[in-house]
């Protein structure tokens, strides 16, 4: 331990400068929140004192770590990995840095809520696309860990997401548009969040749709799997099977549409021409494989949640419910139903 | 700050307990390196003593921060966060925390190594897939940071990766092995590091292959682009521009095939009927598009990485050069050429 940061402290550094141990805390790490003047003139006055900055020691003493805890429940799936990349950039350039805790599986949710807060190691936690029960949240408030929500909606916190409603009606207002009347929706559900619990955005999309336009509801045609392409693979496959099957396949993410793509491929049947598929997400494969698709902006969501968190460790007023926008994007995977 | 913390401090409790300071912090963290034994009697006394446990104080104490620094390039991309999960997940179970550090471009990379060590943030860092410079390295080692690479070749410091000349015989050898003889090679480079400078196992592989072969080069078949799907489209339509276009394409990386399979379909080219394409990763779309590739243990990586850190951290011996293996993965996008 430096033997200077015994004898001068930060506290006195501090009062000598006239600000509180915590504003003296973040001139001397250069941190956020703090005016350039003020900063300027703790620095001048700790010179003074031959005070010696020790960055971990100082931060505690200003209560603040300078770091944020982003819990993810998938590193090496696109949508998280690019949430977190548009969150880590925010971060960065206000010299935050990032613990990344990755969460797998409920079990692995619950016991990351139940030792942060005994750790007292982060100013803040930035949940990535998963629910936090109520008990957790409590927890964290009172523990003073600002929470924030990126890439789904959870209105106890502030939080930025897609309206998964509207992103459902553009795929399925599409499908309708080129006349398709049967058609078959593969709902992908998170397996620790069931679909049946509380359905998703996504999935009364496909119900309001076939509503407003006067289609009758087939639930053969609803096939519900875990998030992926594999699954995708076998739901299509399970449509495919029926006496009867759809012209045209809405499915809940990219890469449950790709899967769903490969069995009509291995099927022998041709996209457009046998069957139309959308997906939502734009992936970056989406692209390449010419798949038409509901756009949403995934880093975006990431940014705008890390600048929503900078507002708030600033003391500053934010927005509660940030919601980007959506927009179909018309590729080669659909087209009007044959005949 | 704890009040109690100032009157019984960790030297007191390292001394009754007859350890070090260093023990006794990772002792009282429960961190690696510390015997069950030595740890229930450093625990004893710290209860005997009323020491109350300030987790970031103690392991200051200790000189360790319990924190291990992750820079990547990438983290949307999949090669990159699949490395990045494998790490977390051998790092967290240890009880290490991950700092995660984007560093977009050469002139990020240079200040991150500028910087860190000024801070004393971490024990170790973790170079996923990227070039550090000799004098970065040093310096880091001056600070007494530990080094680890995963994902490419990095001799000076312990790493893992594959053989990036072996993959590439694997892909050359099969398409050699199905009869092509007039084979192209979108060679795909980081921008920062081009390949001019030093050509990459996955380059070298295909000129030795045609050699023993006994085929003669047509550098007119050899475009190099940075990595990207959107570059192999690119690569593609100029191999297609020419009078005699190659029979099979070997490309550096899946989402670079894709790329070209992609200018293929517009260019209304069937696979592998017209013209066959083989990648390099197994990414996960690969098995949705159905393409032959060669098959890198990427999320491996990333474990083994974790666990020669975790090897290094403890003061044990680790290997420097862990070399994962590849395999061909053949699906339908290669095929004998026509005719």
């Amino acid at each position: 331990m430096a033997q200077s940061s015994q004898k001068i402290n930060m506290a006195d550094v501090a009062r000598a400068a006239g600000v509180s141990m915590a504003t003296a805390s973040r001139a001397l790490n250069n941190d956020y929140g703090v005016s350039e003047a003020t900063r300027r003139r703790v620095l001048a006055v700790a010179e003074e004192l031959s005070y010696v900055v020790s960055p971990e020691a100082s931060r505690l003493a200003g209560g603040a770590t300078g770091r944020v805890a982003v819990v993810v429940p998938h590193i090496s799936r696109w949508f998280f990995a690019a949430l977190l990349e548009g969150l880590e950039s925010v971060l960065r350039a206000a010299d935050l840095d990032v613990l990344l805790y990755h969460v797998d599986g409920i079990e692995d949710r619950h016991d990351f809520f139940r030792r942060l807060p005994a750790r007292r190691k982060v100013d803040a936690v930035v949940v990535l696309a998963f629910p936090v029960g109520e008990e957790e949240q409590r927890r964290l408030e009172l523990m003073g860990v600002t929470i924030i929500a990126a890439g789904g909606q959870h209105a106890p916190y502030p939080n930025v997401s897609i309206d998964d409603e509207t992103a459902g009606r553009q795929a399925m207002d599409h499908l309708l548009f080129l006349g398709h009347r049967r058609i078959a929706m593969i709902a992908a559900v998170d397996p620790d969040q069931p679909d049946e619990v509380q359905p998703s955005g996504r999935s009364n999309a496909y119900y309001s749709a076939l509503r407003d336009a006067g289609i009758p509801v087939d639930e053969r045609l609803v096939v519900t799997v875990d998030w992926g392409g594999d699954q995708g693979a076998d739901a299509m496959a399970k449509l495919l099977s029926q006496p009867e099957p759809p012209t045209a396949v809405y499915a809940h993410s990219d890469e449950v549409a790709l899967g769903a793509i490969r069995t009509l491929r291995r099927a022998g049947l041709r996209i457009p021409d046998d069957i139309s598929v959308i997906g939502i997400d734009d992936h970056p494969v989406a692209e390449l494989t010419d798949l038409t698709t509901v756009r949403q902006p995934v880093r975006e969501q990431g940014e705008r949640a890390g600048r929503m968190l900078l507002d708030i460790l600033r003391g500053e007023e934010t927005e509660h419910d940030v919601v980007v926008p959506t927009q179909l994007v018309i590729r080669g995977s659909t087209a009007p139903p044959r005949g």
